[in-house]
């Protein structure tokens, strides 16, 4: 089954695609969507939503995962983070999808074994998962790490 | 002008749709969108946009407005209201609307003169403005009184 996992963000939404056959994972497409700083909320939420759409319909995942999200430091950088994740699920959810939703801890334990990994074991754990991939940036392996922890966790054929 | 007016929540969001011609303000439709409770969250956010892009398609509003949202005492309440928010914004960007968002606190200060207006005095006050409305409950008060301020400092013609 194909596989679509999203590190949400205002700023740049990390994406990737995997595909997960019984224990066998293979890597599709990874990116990063990154929106307009000087655009109005709504206008980024669009620029999103667009591109979204349009690597849904590219790579047609059957199912969708994407990382929780806490209340930060800074209040008002964790709205427009809120915000744009809620578009990014309303865009999951109009294409049909199911969507797992994963903390942050848990995609790391599943990674890497502990909720507690630095962000360069995510890394080179998921290059080791996925022979071959270049990774476009952290927030495309952030996608990846989630998409991943739905493969081993919800994302296997019954 | 027609103008569109939300409270957004996740339970419960409010709508309002005003006729402002120069000073004049006429009522023409209120409502409350409600989502299933037990529902997920991307499910949710879906029930929204459904009825919303339908109210968007009957009155074809020419502009919107949305109250801003500041994080609360419980943080994870707040959380889904804020994705609400988003894909309510997203809705309206999707429909080529520019949005005005207000605090409530200018909301109140707009309609009733004071930004520490009781919702007794906004209710009120909404009624005097829109004679003859009916009004489907609080957040649809809510989001009359937002598309009055929108009307009154933005929805003006020039």
């Amino acid at each position: 089954m194909i596989i679509h996992g999203i590190d949400p963000g205002l700023g740049t939404t990390g994406w990737g695609v995997i595909c997960a056959q019984g224990n066998r994972l293979s890597h599709i497409a990874n990116g990063q969507i990154r929106t307009n700083a000087k655009a109005a909320l709504p206008a980024r939420l669009l620029e999103l939503d667009t591109a979204l759409v349009t690597i849904l319909g590219q790579y047609r995942p059957a199912s969708a995962a994407i990382e929780e999200i806490y209340v930060n430091k800074n209040p008002q950088t964790t709205l427009k983070l809120v915000q744009a994740r809620g578009s990014l699920l309303l865009g999951l959810a109009r294409a049909g999808l199911i969507v797992g939703e994963y903390a942050p801890r848990l995609v790391k334990k599943a990674i890497v074994g502990t909720g507690a990994a630095e962000k360069a074991q995510i890394d080179a754990m998921v290059q080791r998962l996925l022979p071959g991939v270049q990774i476009a940036g952290p927030d495309a392996a952030d996608a990846l790490a989630v998409a991943i922890t739905h493969a081993h966790l919800a994302g296997r054929p019954v």
